[in-house]
């Protein structure tokens, strides 16, 4: 889901009714990102509150190369990563995921084995209908078992996007909360749905009831949802004692629009890539009673700071044997505070941009290969900025593409490198980036196993085939 | 202003908490126009509720060119158009102007001789400053009288970008609304602030105030002015009896960006242009006990629908001796009916497109022309579109391009023209359209008498200077 599909954010059709609402009751981010624009290694990183760089969600062997865990990898999340839920268990949490894993589907990576105490949903994407015997079909599981497969047990109809998997990942998610209340135990709930990536589904209630076709469906399916979950959360009366927080792992994927992308609002290009398409997300937090409603945040946040705030709010302290990246945003939610921290954008293994303040900075700029473009598979479809979106990995290293994202939050207008803006700015910046890169200490990459890791676009490949 | 520079409408900075709270109290228009792509026939279209190729703001010599009024034109608003002031006269309306004219200004169109009892602004744009004995600079009226010049009596900082015309409209308006509060009588107030327009302009308080640079600034300001009004009316008692509407002109002039240009969220283009960019707008309802709170309507709109709806609330009926394209907005406004309408995209003397539900087709596509564009003139700056965007004139008609603005309100996915979905689309459509065309009676043009009227663009010329 991409930063301008909410209402909210100014998606013009409108039709969240149910998140705009939880953002007027709660606290609005305009400046939130993810730690990756893909799937496994945003995942990931909330879950360590840590860069994919560090926790082991890149390659190495192809340079800048998102990755991501699909069906044939051997790679996954390593015992020595901390995961939230791990955490949260010794403050007497039961956590449950529900629907997408992503973090590695080999059975030592399975969710029960990193904390969760319950899983009902998939390792990995919904992607398919594959071949049952050389290529079977992407399990789904409840707890230890899988109980089925997507396209046979758990319907998927590609021909008119009908499927009934959100609707079923909400009663899990009812069913859990409503338990929980019931033996009064604490809880942590990651509601991972996955209706909005390709191939786009929407249970039957809501097949064409967007005006934005079947990618809008999907999308008013989960504010439906949402919708639900709070209303169920007030109605047991434990709303008040419940933080919840919405927001998306990358930004929406332009290759997939218009029929199944969404939108990045203004925002340049989208998943994939680390221009403001591809990380800045939709978020909003929403606690009654705690968070002051209808506020808005400029706070640089990231999906990582979801680890290190769910420490926060259940007592507990972040490992101190490792870097953290994520921060504890309770003081930007609860008292309105700004702490000063950077965003990095990487792809793969490389550092592409830094953001400081209302600055970025693009020490490589990418969107896709020509081999791909020439394809047909646009990362950033309707725009070029010229040597902005470029078909080649550029490198900008000794002299960054500096934009302004409150002037030019397009960025589409690089600041003049001779102008004194651009000279006292990339001060400041460089200063950042030296220190990052002096203390970083990479983890085992656990994406480049087999090329079948170097994501091209299972998007479009359904899937990725060896390249090599 | 663009559609997208209110936080309502997802602009990232969300700077504007007076608007979003009118629009949190009233009600949010996402698919509401202008007239025209360009000021004066867009301010020509409300004032008369008629599109300018009826009341005369329009050329015929030179095809499909934007013009408008600078300062050395003869044409203005002719007689035999009844503005909406001279209707709500009859009704017991006091009526004034604060701001820009725009609708000629020889001395037979003065908005006095045209309903409006006062008058405190100018005729033409703020532009300049010019050498004042050839070219003098914009003068700027109280009523019948002239009393001063912008940039001599009027002060306008080229450099720092300060100006304190906000300020003085403002406290004219608060005026205006005190007095005839105390008086008893109902009012019209049009207030026709131009603080967004090159060159933009901020008071002193306000500059520095945005994250978004100058352009930002002038929206807080304008933001705060309006907020202050709003109070004004409620702390005077009559906010239950007053109906407010906020919206712009054209879209933002993305050819003044970054510095001085706004935005037009996901939209394509900007102003001069007829994509969404162009003429889509942001627009607020607020009549606070008649207006549900929080209402959002996707009732297509027109500038020329506030000449209607004024008129309706007034009690009084449109003119029935000529064709009036505005419609009355109060079914949509407060009863959300939803009302069947077109809405027709001009150029000067050429319908380029035309919408109809959620389909818009471009009968016509131009940005600007190449001469222009290799000047570095970009009505669409990091958007090309290829076969929309063009820089030539490309007829359409015999296969207008047809774009879905649900599934797709960037304009980048042109329908197939094979697809079932296409054929039936068009076949509505062109039944509207020939409806259109044949009973259209254009007015006598305003705006072609002398070349200098050929709008090229005078944002960036700072005045138009005779091409031929």
């Amino acid at each position: 889901m991409g930063w301008g599909d909410l209402g909210a954010f100014g998606e013009p059709s409108k039709e969240t009714p149910n998140l705009d609402q939880m953002a007027s009751e709660g606290m609005l981010f305009m400046d939130f990102y993810t730690a990756n624009p893909l799937c496994s290694p945003s995942r990931a990183a909330l879950l360590t509150g840590r860069l994919p760089v560090r926790n082991g969600f890149y390659t190495t062997n192809g340079h800048a190369r998102n990755a991501y865990t699909p069906q044939d990898i051997v790679g996954g999340i390593p015992d020595s990563e901390l995961l939230l839920p791990e955490l949260l268990k010794k403050a007497g949490y039961v956590n449950k995921i529900i629907g997408k894993w992503h973090l590695g589907h080999r059975p030592q990576f399975h969710p029960l084995k990193h904390g969760f105490d319950e899983w009902f949903g998939s390792p990995n994407c919904h992607f398919g209908p594959y071949d049952n015997k050389a290529v079977p079909n992407i399990p789904v599981y409840r707890d230890w078992e899988m109980i089925g497969r997507y396209y046979e047990d758990f319907k998927i109809d590609l021909k008119t996007g009908e499927a009934n998997l959100t609707q079923i990942y909400l009663q899990e998610a009812l069913d859990f909360i409503s338990r929980q209340q019931a033996s009064q135990q604490p809880f942590f709930l990651y509601w991972a749905i996955d209706a909005t990536h390709a191939p786009v589904y929407a249970s039957k209630h809501f097949l064409g009831s967007s005006q934005r076709g079947l990618y809008g469906d999907a999308i008013r399916e989960i504010d439906d949802s949402i919708g639900k979950i709070l209303k169920h959360l007030q109605k047991l009366g434990i709303s008040e004692n419940t933080f919840v927080f919405f927001t998306s792992d990358n930004g929406a994927a332009l290759i997939s629009a218009p029929k199944q992308g969404g939108s990045n609002g203004r925002f340049l290009c989208g998943k994939q890539t680390t221009f403001e398409g591809g990380m800045r997300e939709p978020a909003i937090a929403w606690w009654p009673g705690h968070i002051p409603a209808g506020g808005v945040s400029h706070q640089l946040g990231n999906v990582m700071d979801l680890f290190t705030t769910s420490l926060s709010l259940a007592g507990l302290q972040p490992p101190s044997d490792r870097q953290i990246d994520g921060i504890d945003l309770l003081p930007a939610i609860l008292q309105g505070k700004l702490i000063d921290r950077p965003i990095f954008y990487y792809r793969g293994n490389e550092m592409m941009a830094v953001r400081v303040g209302l600055y970025k900075a693009h020490y490589w700029t990418w969107s896709n290969s020509w081999e791909e473009y020439s394809k047909g598979i646009d990362f950033c479809p309707g725009q070029n900025v010229s040597g902005v979106t470029t078909h080649t990995q550029e490198e900008h290293t000794t002299l960054p593409l500096l934009f302004h994202l409150g002037r030019d939050p397009g960025e589409k207008y690089p600041l003049s490198f001779a102008s004194e803006e651009y000279q006292g700015v990339m001060e400041r910046i460089s200063a950042v980036v030296q220190q990052h890169k002096e203390t970083m200490v990479p983890g085992v990459p656990q994406l480049n196993v087999c090329d079948k890791a170097v994501m091209v676009s299972c998007v479009v490949l359904r899937g990725c085939a060896c390249k090599d």
